[in-house]
């Protein structure tokens, strides 16, 4: 599709464009990535009196970010994306900060373990220590939401998985914001929107996914939550984009949680690419998106 | 499922039973159930203050609602549900009166034709020349939302793709409760929810289905608005309950419009059955999801 009805998303896909290697250029290597990442992180800018410091959290590295008007009490758990292989709380930090903002909270923004060096479930066990210690120092589950975007989206959707089964409190929330949650990438989409989608293709799901999986089942729910069994979750806000690959991740799990009597909203943004909500300097839309999950974790975590 | 975490589900679902006839007696007539549908209505209370009073459209018999606190200008055309062969405006009164009131709008119900008298597509020519009076008389499209439930929902957007058709514009929104947009009930929840959905069957679908057909294709979009092209259609939100034969209509609805570049919000409400708004005046659910529905019409509908 040529053109686009919103006059912003042209430019953040020339924006990608341009951050595509040279033709004939060597791959950038693991650590490469992973700098770039950060570095795509710390150029954005944060909302104005927002604070963040580190923190060690059962031995897991976070970082806490406080925007102003935090309301006393309220918890986000972020979770942040980079197909299990990248991606950090540097990284994440404007993203997790306008999200907290816009649900007048705080966040810890968890540094779990990266694959390939440390497989599933090395992040899964890493966010529950996490979730652990929070309720240990004083996160209340009823005003506490785990949020993730991406691999980061799947992660949440897992915890929540491995909560249940660990008979502990499910949070007020999930929030997924382009989710990943099937790593055998088994939906049209990825098909169908090839063409359109300018950041995530089958080829880079796959490599990250076996990276992720280290040898084991693509279809295990602490990989692949969608497959899971998803009754007696928290209510689910899944945001995706019309033109992304991984649409069909969203729509096979409001399928499936939706059946499973799971409190689900399912919101398709027309246009809207892979996390768009990372491109708020740009786009109006990451804008009103970052402030509708505001405005519904602010009824999820009360007062 | 014999339990349920609402506690006032369990009641209307045992109200529903009491309604059924007796074993052996003859089913009712069209005329009886129709009698029934409005029945139905009339004996449910008006949010206080609410007026309302009859019009005719272009030939076509409508009633047109007026709760305290309309804004001015703004405008919801309301299709109500009864499979195309019943409901009426007085058997929807109570419903539209309450989403318009939480939309802060006034509404027009539309007294479409029924089937079997008249099959398809008298209702969508109904509900298009009642629009098209609305626009001649003041209606601003960008203020106006066009909203239905279950038959009613799938009418919405048959005539919203008939509106693309014909080059007249979008209304600001469509709302799609429970919506029935698949005459040839493909979806498996046909068969997964049928024993728990109190309200409809498939067998039911399958006769109102044959009498608005008439023999007609039921792939045709007029009828079975699924299988139309949804691109360029304004945004909608739909709203469905887990327990619903129907369910299905309304992932592959969201499905196929995400696809297609709509703005798509789904809500898949647990444990809640077929146009549980109805059911105002036994369960804080339907009020929540009026409330929702109400705050993004408010959205749409500018003030």
């Amino acid at each position: 599709m040529s053109s686009w009805k919103d006059p912003e998303i042209a430019g953040v896909r020339a924006l990608l464009a341009s951050r595509q290697p040279a033709p004939g250029a060597p791959p950038p290597s693991r650590q490469e990535q992973r700098a770039a990442m950060d570095a795509f992180g710390e150029m954005g800018a944060l909302p104005s009196g927002c604070f963040h410091e580190p923190l060690t959290a059962s031995g897991v590295k976070c970082e806490r970010v406080a925007p102003l008007g935090a309301v006393d009490g309220r918890r986000i758990l972020y979770l942040h994306g980079g197909g299990y292989v990248g991606g950090s709380p540097r990284s994440h930090r404007p993203l997790a900060a306008r999200l907290a903002e816009a649900a007048r909270s705080t966040a810890i923004v968890a540094e779990y373990r990266l694959a390939p060096e440390h497989p599933c479930p090395a992040a899964v066990e890493d966010a529950l220590a996490v979730y652990r210690w929070m309720l240990d120092h004083g996160a209340e589950p009823e005003r506490t939401v785990i949020a993730g975007d991406s691999a980061g989206g799947g992660l949440t959707l897992a915890m929540a998985l491995a909560l249940k089964d660990q008979g502990l409190p499910q949070p007020a929330g999930l929030l997924l914001i382009s989710p990943w949650v099937d790593l055998t990438q088994s939906h049209d989409t990825h098909a169908s929107k090839a063409a359109d989608d300018p950041m995530i293709s089958k080829d880079r799901l796959d490599e990250s996914a076996a990276a992720y999986l280290g040898g084991s089942d693509p279809r295990d729910p602490m990989a692949s939550p969608l497959f899971g069994d998803l009754a007696g979750l928290a209510p689910l806000l899944i945001q995706v984009g019309s033109e992304e690959a991984l649409l069909g991740d969203s729509l096979m799990l409001a399928e499936r949680a939706g059946h499973a009597r799971v409190d689900v909203r399912l919101e398709v943004w027309p246009e809207m690419i892979h996390v768009w909500h990372a491109f708020g300097g740009q786009l109006a839309a990451a804008r009103r998106a970052i402030a509708a999950a505001g405005v519904w974790m602010d009824g999820r975590l009360g007062g």
